[in-house]
């Protein structure tokens, strides 16, 4: 069923990796190509890092659409890069602070941290919120995003190596601050975008009772009720939608009228 | 007669429910099949965050115009879901605080509070308010939005389970602000939208004495008046002239009068 | 003469409403049937408050232009709801704070005053300044503003009852800043219109000696400049313009030529 | 000469008045017509506040182009007031304080050391600068702005008299920010509009030692070079450039480049 | 040679003027007949200052581009007033200060040490750096902008007679400030407009080692390049260029190649 | 092969260089002729502020696209001017201040100390970042903004001498904001154009080993991809690319792919 199903996909972290292993409550699912291409990529940055002089300083943008995975996916390839000092900096770890001059030392302190190790990794997450962008006005703390910027391009003390991985939900507005400037690489972490991706997921993790023919009379019904073949929502709403689905008194019709809207909410804007 | 018909409608509360109690002066009336439905999926959420561990963090918000009945939902749900904590945060606890970062930290200390309850239920009342939204300016307090936005999305620690609802009459301005992105699923709480529905709020209250017949007058008048079958006003402002008109020397008149107004005055903006 | 015929008009206060008849220099001049029908739905109000268990919180705005006559209009029900609690807040009260924080806890501490009797009545004058509003920039206190309105929809303790009558001058700005939505009722508050209430103004003062024919002469005049049967200036600017041509050499030509300015410059505006 | 025949236009001032006696020292000259008829404007506002109960606050706001006299006139009518108290409030005044609070309380105290008199004349300079105004932004402390309008529109408290006389030469502003509503009377100062005026005013000060023929060449000159009568320009300004052009080489040459090109810009603006 | 040529051009002053012989390394060069013009316009400012009771206090503005001379003209003026108390301020003198409250109060403190001696001369350098302008916002210091105008147009005491001469390479941004009108004289500083002002410059500098043949083979490449006879360079862009060129291995194809694109840039803006 | 290839191209540096040479990790590459003039321009100015008497002051800006090289030349320009006084000054070193003030207050202290040696260069990294500029809003520090410009062109004190090198990747802010007009000269630093510059770099460094036949592959393939000989990527991202490519499975294709998508983007923008 849904849950066991889920045990063989997660893989299995030591106890220092509790704290990376949290963003992968779903593991991660190969439904599409890209994302083994994704992993293939990290992976390179991970060794450039720790044996080219002159690459000894490097920074990943992960961007991609609300809930793609991209939280995830650093979280994996830090797993994997057994860097002896890995730090996960999130908006959360910040929302006690009182103003932005503390939270821009905050971020300060981490790196001057990170600078003490010899080899470290250090992800960024969701750096529209560490910013505190608000589309209205618009408005961000310029302090943080200074330092932010700043520190992303300097490199680490001689005899240091440093990888960053930051993500964000909002690409068209990082171009627009200049921020995409400062990384040397970006990756895209794609939605679920097809009807075919979707099912990829679904049997993956056993929805509808593992129930094959459940989940073809769930895509057709979600293509007649959109008209088209189309997707577009993070893998991780999926997933959740399929969860609760499953308690419900109709799991295939909720979990159809939930997943139009959101095609129809996501398709629109 | 009027007040005697709707003690009947008000759900009975144990002690504990008072506070929740106070935001349904009028009951939960079932003047469409939409309130049953929002109701349903309401408590569908409270069961996964009490049963899935996947799903021990959900976010709901509930939006809709005016005097719909929002609030009234909310604290509804919360009562029926016998969670151990339930916290109703609403704009009035935070005016006497002396500023943006002053309420930031209360908002904060509430939900360090939910986290040490194993299963915790957080109502947040008209957040365009808690985040001091106006929209000439446009103004805002960022500081205390994107606390929100951080804590909204912030799952709890190991071992605990929240469910948060919020409401809000400025569903626009929420898209705006990507304040929707953060919520697994919204629902919409309509006004009451015709003659027909507005007749059978009157019915149920025993508006005019009771009497039918002055129903089915004030409803042709009204219809008369504005020359449709669109009403478009809160259930609360439908049952507060109600009342008032009660007292009045001529109540149907100035019930019509009244209405016709707002009428008027909702469907043109 | 001028200053006899009004005491007639003028009503007579106990000492304790002082405050209230200091608004009141002219009393309130019936000339017009909508001033009747103000005075009517406000008493209406003052005793839905006074009786209703589910009503004991209301709230109204008098709106209209400048110098229509909606404070003494706002002081006149006051005096007249016999509650043992009246605060009247205006502007000028708050003149001496340092900053939008000492004023809104001004504003917070009335409101708190108010809770603790029984039957309060807060008139809350000119909101527009309240609130510091500028049309240029625009600018405003958002801080006093957020108080002000989360105030306003705030209902008093169990087994307190509480009406407030605020005023503005500025209804579509209210409107542009959601605050008209916090109010249960409105109530417009007109300018003097036509030359027929122009007159009926002056008569019932006296003004010109009390001689009809040299009102008829000037509301001719008046006509023949403007060329129309418009005014729509307030009632207070008219009573100190006919009160201050009283004393020039030559009043009613004095009269004409301020009054023709001053309807010139409303209706372009 | 010129010194000489501006003596006997200069009224004479006792001690007291050598503040006021300041702001004259051209006098105050009746080029036009509407020099004289300002003045009965003033004297009558004076008496009215004076005598009359129900007018014993009146608010006077004189607007005009720069340099037109605005000043010199509110000082000339102050000092034929008699009024036991006048206070003269410029921006120079408020230049020495740290900050807009500081200004604003600074405001404040003059008002109450007004009101501690039984009858007292505030002249209220340059209420544009007050407000520390710039149009770029635009700009303004909104602290002082909402300070003088309150105070404005506040009366004396009972058995005490005050008449203000405000000055600004951007009316447009004021009118903007809804500062002219707090007036009861405006009084329009114009400019020396033609040559005419311009030749009465230059005769009067005995300008090019007293030469008729002198100015009149003058006059000529500055139509053919600026092909119109207009001229548009404020009467010190006028004053200054004759005098300064009286030291000239060449007396006559000289004002006629300045004057055309102050013509040329103030017409074009 | 270059240098000896200069040394008979700049003026020789005595031991107190050496701060202001700082601003006329390359002293005034008549290379046009504006340059007669606005230093005898200037001296007749000095004498009224000094003489004329009622013009004891005067302002005046010098504009113009970029390194057109308006420091220097104005150090010029002031050495040649003989005034006992003479003061430059420029934006470098206020770098040091913490805020713009603390900038205003210096600016307040050098008006008030004027105040003291009985014939004052102020120069105030670049006003637009003063109020701290920038164009993109646009920003400035209010603060710092309304004690600047407040002090231009406030007489000095009774006794005592104050010149000001400002500069700005911002007239435009000065007008609408409304700063302009705080003036009582504007004189406009030109930029080297022709090849032929160009030519005068060069000789008189003794550029190119005097060699009037190699100046003429510079203009005609000047010509050919650009295509016109229009310059629009600041005179001190030219000695500077002109003096660099000198030590470059190509002397005339390196200036002749940096002052085509300076026209092309400043043609174009 | 690549790494041992660039060791010839890297000049060799002294102790005390170990500052600069960090900015050098590539050399400098002579992959067009702009490089050779750029390097000729910045040591005439730098023999100009060495021995000129009135040009002890110079300012010069060098900008680019980023990564074009502008540091590295900057660099290197300082190496080779032998000055006793060389300070770095880069937007990482005011990441630790508090706030705007205390980074203008460090500003004004190195020009303090650079004051202090007679012969003095100062290199002002990115001051775009040192204003800390971002296009939304848009922001910027106008403290540090006004301290920058008004140090910038304020001469050392009498016997000191002082070079100035600052960069950007922002000219046309730098433009709009009026800081150009602040420098004596401006330097363009292009990126690397054409397909035939991106093979001479390659060459020069080994890449691929070394191979030309790789190195023509690769440029054909490129040519393909993007249809058009234009590269417009700065020098740096093309040798961290490269040194990245080196290392993964397949070399010229993992090239060819991270290339054509800079060169896209680059276009596009
Ligand atoms: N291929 C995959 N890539 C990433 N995540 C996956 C994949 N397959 C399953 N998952 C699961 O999906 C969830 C991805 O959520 P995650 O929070 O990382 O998304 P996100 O893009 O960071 O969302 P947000 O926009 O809210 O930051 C995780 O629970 C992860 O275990
Ligand atoms: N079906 C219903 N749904 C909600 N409220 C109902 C319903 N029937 C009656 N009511 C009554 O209507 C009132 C709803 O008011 P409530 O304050 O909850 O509206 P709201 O949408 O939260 O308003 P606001 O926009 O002011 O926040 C309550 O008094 C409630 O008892
Ligand atoms: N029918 C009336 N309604 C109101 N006021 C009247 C009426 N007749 C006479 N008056 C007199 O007119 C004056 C009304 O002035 P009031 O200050 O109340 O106007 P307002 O609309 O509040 O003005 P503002 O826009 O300045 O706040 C009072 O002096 C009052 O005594
Ligand atoms: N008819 C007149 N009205 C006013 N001032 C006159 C008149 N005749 C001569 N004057 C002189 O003209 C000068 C007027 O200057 P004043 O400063 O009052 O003008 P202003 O309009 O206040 O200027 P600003 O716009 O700078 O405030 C005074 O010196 C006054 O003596
Ligand atoms: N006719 C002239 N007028 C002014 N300056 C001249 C003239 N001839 C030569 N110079 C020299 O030109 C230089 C003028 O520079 P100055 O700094 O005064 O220009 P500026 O207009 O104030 O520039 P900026 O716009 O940078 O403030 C001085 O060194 C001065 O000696
Ligand atoms: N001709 C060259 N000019 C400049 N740098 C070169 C050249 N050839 C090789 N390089 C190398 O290229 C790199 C240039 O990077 P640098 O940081 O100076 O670029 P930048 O334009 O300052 O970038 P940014 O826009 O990020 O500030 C240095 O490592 C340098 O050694
Ligand atoms: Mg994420
Ligand atoms: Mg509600
Ligand atoms: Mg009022
Ligand atoms: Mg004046
Ligand atoms: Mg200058
Ligand atoms: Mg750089």
């Amino acid at each position: 069923d849904f849950l066991n199903a889920l045990e063989e996909v997660k893989p299995a972290f030591g106890a220092d990796e509790s704290e990376l292993e949290k963003h992968l409550a779903y593991g991660v699912i190969h439904y599409s190509k890209s994302i083994t291409s994704i992993l293939e990529d990290g992976m390179l940055y991970v060794s450039n890092v720790r044996k080219l002089e002159r690459l000894k300083h490097m920074t990943v943008l992960l961007h991609g659409p609300s809930a793609s995975g991209k939280t995830a996916l650093a979280a994996h390839i830090a797993m994997k890069s057994d860097f002896p000092f890995i730090k996960f900096i999130t908006p959360a770890d910040m929302v006690g602070f009182r103003d932005e001059v503390a939270k821009k030392d905050y971020l300060h302190k981490i790196f001057t941290d990170a600078y003490k190790s010899p080899l470290s990794l250090l992800i960024i997450d969701n750096i529209e919120r560490i910013i505190e962008w608000n589309p209205v006005g618009p408005r961000l703390s310029n302090t943080i995003l200074q330092a932010l910027v700043t520190l992303l391009v300097t490199p680490p003390p001689k005899g240091h190596r440093l990888l960053i991985l930051a993500t964000t939900s909002q690409r068209t507005v990082m171009e627009q601050l200049d921020v995409t400037e400062s990384f040397d690489y970006q990756i895209a972490v794609p939605a679920v975008n097809s009807l075919q991706e979707l099912g990829a997921v679904l049997s993956e993790v056993g929805a509808f009772g593992g129930d094959r023919a459940a989940i073809t009379e769930v895509l057709n019904n979600l293509r007649e009720y959109t008209g088209s073949d189309s997707v577009g929502v993070g893998v991780r709403t999926i997933l959740t939608v399929a969860e609760s689905a499953d308690t419900s008194p109709d799991p295939k019709g909720w979990f159809v009228e939930k997943m139009a809207g959101l095609i129809a909410r996501y398709n629109v804007r």
